[in-house]
């Protein structure tokens, strides 16, 4: 039996860490909430973040990280990118110990700011410096409330090793999840992360009221930003047009339950950040990565006006409608520019 | 001043002839019921397509194609694709009278059954056949009511022709509406009439009460069947990552003015394909586009996996949901296979 250590007792964590559960692997879930893990291993829920749901009756929850980790085949993190490090420099602390190699899997979706490092790249600071062929990414269109209703899902796994990917799609795919092989773990990473910043912009043009078609474009012109970003730090082309790209941005993009869309929506409706933060009651990861995205895009001269534009309502108090505005009277041209 | 003949008097007929006359163009709108005409004439409405709208009131609308084609610089064609190639037959024998030499633009998304051509291709057979750098393909994410309404709106022109696509972009473009330029009027094509394929299943899904998950999956995984397609008839891999492509599957996909999606939501709850046709009121091209697909996949042996489910649901009498367990458990494998 495959025994995986999922880190992180969100909505995320705790369904995926199901989803492991009904495959037959044996599930250890670390959280760092004592009620949350005395939830899940009392009466199989996580209410806060999964309602009106029952989680498969032998995941079980801990916040002894040594126990979680002990044994272990596979570690999944599933923390916000901001504890990300931090929890990589715990791991460490208790493979040095146990004398373990397990692969690591991301389900973390975000650019470290200050950084601007990727999970695999703050895997490869912390734990292992030289092993890449370890490290896999999980991403895709995969709203963990529809994921937990055993909704039809298809997500990619990437790793610079093909072998330990197809690996674990064998484990993670069941009759309801399809997984999907990549060798471009850097591609898949810039993907599931930006797509936040794209999901605030399209909450936000709801919010203003805008329909269907502006979204559409939104989306299709937001894809494009991601993909430049994506090639300036060796992600591969094609990677963007596929789950981890377009279908996450779409499944983000287009779901009330998309805490970024949901974030950028009440913005539109013209509410301040700070009180549509406080509100939420969970990560918005958007937020910090549009300051990452800003940063990335100074150091290579790289054009994404969408992002741009988010940033300076975010953080620059620039009135939404200036900034369309000036996004519709921008140079005309060539859709792609090769 | 332009002059522009825009053909076919349905909701994006005379939602763009209204946009171009808004855009100061001389606009004749050429359709071919007597009381449509004589709305839009006399009310400046067009109400059976365009609910609590009136269009600019500079359109003039008439049944008389040689006075719409008269002293014209471009004429648009919005005509269903089962009339575009009579439609053309009647143009040429217009323009052959009057030797004019007008540009030729689709707006008209579609594959023809049988002869399985795309509208440039039917423009050679019947109107200039040997001058491609005068067609001009008008593709995205653009629902008629949306535009109407002037929501924000992006949309691809595409010719072989760069300068001809510039030379449209700028009479096109408004402050609503930004148009981007392309160089593969084929692959614009294909994704145009494609996505209307993977929006019934859309819309499939969605009647049988799948959620946001399985409608990414599906459309990311639609987009790699309408690549493929794309590139055996010649057309860039690129242009399916843009407005043409997944932009128009987006807003194709995910909006309820979508009368493919409104036809497979109609199909997932089970009611006969038959009766949907029947109470829609409108050409449902998707129907229609299924068919030369399967053709087309015969052809080149080309592996649709959703498209030919489709085609079997709508014309084999195939069970929906026999057809997404055969997906889901179809062999696993790399996402992008190169």
């Amino acid at each position: 039996m495959t025994k995986i250590s999922v880190l992180g007792a969100g909505s995320w964590g705790t369904a995926l860490a199901s989803m492991l559960a009904d495959n037959g692997c044996e599930v250890a879930l670390y959280g760092h909430r004592q009620s949350v893990v005395d939830e899940i291993n009392t009466h199989h829920t996580n209410a806060h973040y999964l309602k009106d749901w029952r989680a498969n009756e032998k995941v079980v929850a801990s916040l002894d990280l040594s126990w979680v980790l002990k044994d272990t085949d596979v570690i999944l993190f599933v923390v916000p990118t901001s504890a990300i490090r931090s929890v990589a420099k715990l791991v460490k602390q208790e493979l040095d110990k146990s004398g373990e190699q397990p692969l690591l899997v991301s389900a973390t979706k975000g650019i470290e700011p200050g950084s601007k490092k990727l999970v695999t790249q703050i895997f490869k600071d912390e734990i292992y410096p030289d092993q890449m062929d370890k490290m896999v990414v999980l991403s895709g269109p995969s709203h963990a409330e529809n994921l937990a209703q055993k909704d039809l899902t298809a997500i990619t796994l990437a790793s610079t090793s093909l072998d330990n990917a197809a690996k674990l799609q064998r484990i993670f795919s069941n009759d309801y999840v399809r997984f999907y092989t990549s060798n471009d773990p850097i591609g898949v990473q810039v993907g599931g992360a930006v797509k936040n910043v794209i999901a605030i912009a399209a909450g936000i043009l709801a919010g203003l009221g805008y329909g269907d078609n502006a979204k559409a474009a939104l989306m299709t012109r937001g894809l494009a930003e991601v993909t430049r970003l994506g090639i300036a730090f060796g992600g591969a082309p094609w990677t963007f047009s596929g789950l981890s790209g377009i279908g996450d941005l779409i499944v983000t993009c287009t779901s009330v339950n998309s805490r970024n869309w949901r974030c950028g929506y009440q913005l539109g409706q013209g509410q301040k950040l700070e009180d549509v933060l406080a509100n939420m009651g969970q990560v918005v990861e958007g937020v910090t990565t549009v300051k990452a995205v800003r940063e990335i895009c100074d150091k290579y001269s790289l054009d994404m006006p969408i992002s741009a534009a988010i940033y300076n309502v975010l953080f620059e108090g620039s009135d939404v409608k200036d900034e369309i505005k000036l996004m519709m009277s921008r140079e005309m041209g060539p859709e792609i520019r090769i």
